[in-house]
């Protein structure tokens, strides 16, 4: 049995999975149907935002498909065992959004949005010289799924665009660095950019001071992968100093964003409420589907989340 | 001889011009050179933003280069002859530009920035399902060089793009209208509305109050093309009763735009000061000195204007 929990579209999904999977008996967790559910029946759960302890009541609990691509928060939890597969989704609609985010951030910049704001509260009529795209340089840390489609789409534009990975990646239009060595050169040639990497071990604060530092004069800074990524402290400094021009945040260390916290009302912050890219149903539950016929037929899924990288 | 008026980048065009053509005689015009030229020789002249009176000094006046595509400031002064010729830029690096103003004010609605922006200064966190492209409804006004380049970019890119011009118009991908109730047909159905019309007599007011009426509840409505298009007080009224959601506005009535207008702190106004598509110098000066020869050669210009048409 396949039991699903979703925080939001709940309807959506479960009519989703019904279609999509008709051989499979299929329930969808609310409270109150709890006593309802055959625990011991539930074989695979479809879920975003399970609350604690939520999987430990599944004692044949097999694979757990989670509703979006980063895996941070389940792999930190206590209901569930090592013996669990966990799948993430690739992609599922998210890699466009993605683009329309970061190239949202990219135009805010190119185009001075943030400059002609400021002026339009000051009632400033300043025009300034346009900055061609071929004159900013982008660079993107991560190049999975979602950085490697939004590398690729830039570049495409005809932005000049540098990635980097943990390790080397070859992608069309795009010079790629990695490591070390690799992500101090990117930063020192990075006008604008962003941050899309999975949250892990390697990659908590891997924008420390020292890393912020390197960016040029002027830089912005894009977020849309995780929180956890950039120390919050040493982006706050470099914005106060006014050595970025701005940050544009949609993931934080804590979500929802706690109240009084000076992001909120920080002139260079222009935030989201980690809406960057949202799964969409039909392609997520395509690619459920997808996987569990690969299963079936003892063939590799695909997402399946390496515990010990993380991802 | 040519002369060169322009307001800025005066040595980037003159040096421009210089190098495109060899064979001519070319002057710029500053404050205190006006006596080193002998304005007698002067039968071209390469202008923006020359001070009322300045062509009338030039006897033998022959043809006006205009460093832009928009032509009523000079179709309005009284110190051109009708027999001189005027020619307008056409495209010039400024289509590029346009699609990316023009985008930045889609992704603007479609991502909800100006939501977000008000969520963030009260220290709201509620993220909103993320729209899709296909969900839009885009209009847009005037299918000139500018209007056709960004309805067939946006096009590409995904969106439902209308189209209306005065007359009859095929572009792959876009559904075009024309005539007075193919611009009413349009508006009932375009969520983001650009302006990308000339100024003529024909284009002033073209949206007043009753045709801003037909946009549907919440859209947002861009003007990239003249300020003359859109009826001042109709669309404060509009926005003022919220029945738009935002208006994008790069040209106004007056420019710059007077001090104390609403449009500067109105909370539903995003401006920018007439930059959305600046001339490219390197792509104006290949047009100009390309119909320079084409003039020589007795071929037709490409841009000349027809002073009876405004454009």
């Amino acid at each position: 049995m396949l039991c699903l929990y979703s925080r939001d579209q709940t309807d959506v999904y479960l009519r989703l999975l019904h279609e999509a999977l008709p051989e499979w008996k299929i329930l969808a967790w609310n409270e109150g149907t709890e006593d309802a559910v055959d625990n011991d029946a539930v074989t695979h759960v479809v879920a975003w935002g399970a609350p604690p302890g939520f999987f430990a009541r599944f004692r044949h609990l097999h694979t757990v498909f989670n509703l979006g691509a980063g895996v941070d928060a389940l792999l930190k939890r206590d209901d569930l065992s090592a013996s669990v597969t966990i799948v993430r989704l690739i992609d599922a609609g998210m890699a466009r959004q993605m683009t329309e985010y970061c190239l949202y951030g990219l135009l805010h910049y190119q185009r001075e949005m943030d400059i002609y704001r400021r002026q339009q509260l000051a009632e400033q009529w300043v025009p300034h010289d346009a900055r061609r795209m071929s004159d900013l340089r982008i660079g993107i840390l991560g190049l999975g799924e979602l950085g490697s489609r939004v590398a690729s789409d830039l570049s495409g534009m005809g932005y000049r665009v540098q990635g980097w990975a943990r390790q080397a990646r070859q992608i069309p239009g795009v010079a790629c660095r990695y490591g070390e060595a690799g992500l101090d050169a990117l930063l020192t040639e990075a006008d604008v950019l962003f941050c899309l990497l999975p949250a892990t071990l390697d990659t908590r604060h891997l924008l420390d001071s020292r890393r912020l530092a390197l960016l040029p004069e002027g830089a912005a800074v894009i977020n849309a992968g995780r929180g956890s990524l950039i120390d919050e402290e040493a982006l706050l400094n470099r914005l106060d100093r006014d050595c970025l021009r701005f940050a544009m945040l949609d993931v934080f260390a804590v979500e929802p964003l706690p109240s009084g916290h000076r992001f909120w009302r920080h002139p260079r912050v222009l935030m989201t409420p980690h809406v960057a890219a949202d799964t969409m149903p039909a392609e997520a539950v395509a690619q459920i589907a997808d996987n569990l016929r690969r299963q079936a037929a003892g063939l590799p899924m695909k997402g399946r989340v390496e515990r010990s990288r993380g991802y």
